[in-house]
């Protein structure tokens, strides 16, 4: 079990059901999304083409900060409010979404973007997947 | 003229017009805010009636995080997406509203609250006016 | 392997050698140290005791930030600067040492202190390692 | 007088004193950089020679990074540990002198460096003068 799922079933108000999971996917891929978002942006600075790639490393950083918030948002359990659940979880949809794309533009010409986009693309959908549970 | 301005009227890709001083709004008031509430939640947890406080604080370190990355996300102005700026500003929005409706629950006991709900108030009408010149 | 060997290994500029598991281990540990600290904290606010954990919630708000610092500084590989990354990892060393000491203080009372100062101690771990290789 | 200085006079724990100044600045100054580094990368990624710029990229995103843990960590008064304190100033100025030189290079050339470098300038002599306190 991941240190997260070990600190998520810690809390003293945490509780069992099938949002655990759904909540538990969104705080490991967010997580790894903003690490791997900020690595893309510094792989592809490091490219001989980087001219080709600015638009890149832009919704990179973009998304970095926006997956480190929504992990930060959904690691808390104590007086949830869901109507900033739902506000936060979707913009990193969207975000992962967009940034996804753009990274898969460059997937066969980078490894890191391909690597990149595999990270946005689980993102966005464990942000699907706990959207579609409220 | 704050730094953030100066900061904006140098980039290269600058252009003039009305969004420039929506943006600059959303930049000012969400860099302040996020200050505000992550003072807050350390404010909150000094008093004696900490109890009552833990909606305030968990608000506070959830408008923090949200609030920091939107300033991030509209200080850039490269390869702008229209899409990831509408969906973060509508988040920051969201959690400005609801931080600074918790926040103004405690105004009358707690200054430090009063202060962070001004902060909070401040982004939610900077978000609002530049959803609205989409 | 991880997403963040992934991506390291996908960099450009990437070198083999000692350094690259210990750059590594400092990254995923202070990223789950991070996420460890912040559910910690928020954990500890919905404890009865509050009041008697108030110092464990700040340092690990404090531990949160520097660590997220520290991952994202690492996760670069671009025109890194030495004196940057000692002086950053430095920091993010005395920061965990002080929450896996606090944290440990409430271990017996409380599984997610004791889970949260595990984390912490990796961090130091790892973060002493990287510091006796430069 | 800045919401900053507001937040930290309504702190229930907050003592006057010499020390009050210049937290202060080191809270608004590091607040501030975190803003202008992030807006000096993306200006960078704007510039035709953003090849010359891979460095002074990668030195703001890193000070970016350090600022917004350095302004959030000084935001805090309850239960301050000052071993934390000094870890987090101390790494803050070395960030930030090496950003300020490298931003300094490029500051003939794009006025955005030459902001970015007055903004590393203002925060490396706040956490000066804050160490020297200690």
């Amino acid at each position: 079990m991941s240190r997260a799922a070990d600190m998520f079933d810690t809390h003293p108000g945490h509780q069992e059901g099938p949002d655990r999971a759904l909540i538990l996917e969104v705080i490991e891929a967010a997580g790894e999304c903003a690490q791997a978002c900020t690595a893309c942006a510094d792989a592809c600075l490091s490219e001989e083409s980087v001219d080709s790639l600015v638009a890149c490393i832009r919704s990179d950083l973009d998304c970095a900060d926006v997956c480190a918030a929504t992990a930060s948002v959904l690691s808390r359990q104590t007086a949830t409010d869901e109507a900033i659940i739902r506000a936060v979880v979707e913009a990193c949809r969207v975000v992962c979404e967009r940034c996804g794309d753009e990274c898969e533009r460059h997937a066969d010409m980078h490894a890191h973007c391909r690597v990149c986009a595999e990270a946005c693309r689980r993102t966005q959908r464990a942000c699907d997947a706990l959207l579609a549970a409220f």
